[in-house]
């Protein structure tokens, strides 16, 4: 199977800047986003709804595909660990992995959601509901 | 920046068979496996410790990535609904996302974890560190 990437969507955020990102969705300054699908998968969006939670998955474009160890948390006091070992966006196949609420469906093909960290023009790559707890 | 997936490597389990795989590593039926990093990726295993949990990131190589809408767990009787409301491992990027525990660690780049529940042979496209639950 080809292992290429289908961009399926854009996020559009007031955060322009990665340097002014905050680090996780977890974190202050996270903020409502809007997500731009692509009309071709508006079919793929039928029974997501308001309050909705939902993986979302980005790939993040500015990150450097080469990096193999990082400071944690870019703290350059701690030592240098494996990126798997981490949550950097730095890392062979810089997926991001967000768990988002929807807050509204504007079109059948955009969502706003909240909370999200990445800057605006990230693409989205995937989107699965929440998992179930326990069977 | 290039959206092409690196294949990181592959799983080794018991289950060879897509239609006795269970749905869910939550589920009963999912295994202990082995994880077989390609050696160019070894300095980022580092600081993967036996007890860490991770988000294990595959590539469901098997899935059709045409389908838009399902039925929910393959249930018939339930109506279909659009892949991006699911978990089905059909949709249009196939990654699937696995809570994992390190059992053990079997080399530099063979880790054992359980439980899983794809497929011998499903390639590996990211680890991460579970996330810290509040900053």
């Amino acid at each position: 199977m080809d292992q290429t990437l289908k961009i399926i969507g854009y996020v559009r955020s007031e955060i322009k800047d990665i340097n002014s990102a905050p680090k996780m969705e977890n974190e202050p300054g996270a903020v409502q986003v809007r997500l731009e699908l692509d009309p071709e998968y508006m079919e793929a969006m039928d029974a997501l709804a308001p309050g909705c939670e939902l993986d979302l998955f980005t790939w993040l474009h500015k990150a450097d595909r080469s990096t193999l160890k990082v400071h944690p948390r870019g703290n350059k006091a701690l030592p240098k660990r494996g990126v798997f070992a981490t949550r950097s966006p730095d890392r062979p196949n810089p997926i991001g992995l967000h768990r988002v609420t929807i807050v509204a469906i504007e079109t059948p093909t955009t969502l706003i959601v909240a909370p999200l960290e990445v800057i605006d023009g990230t693409p989205i790559i995937d989107i699965k509901s929440k998992p179930n707890k326990t069977k």
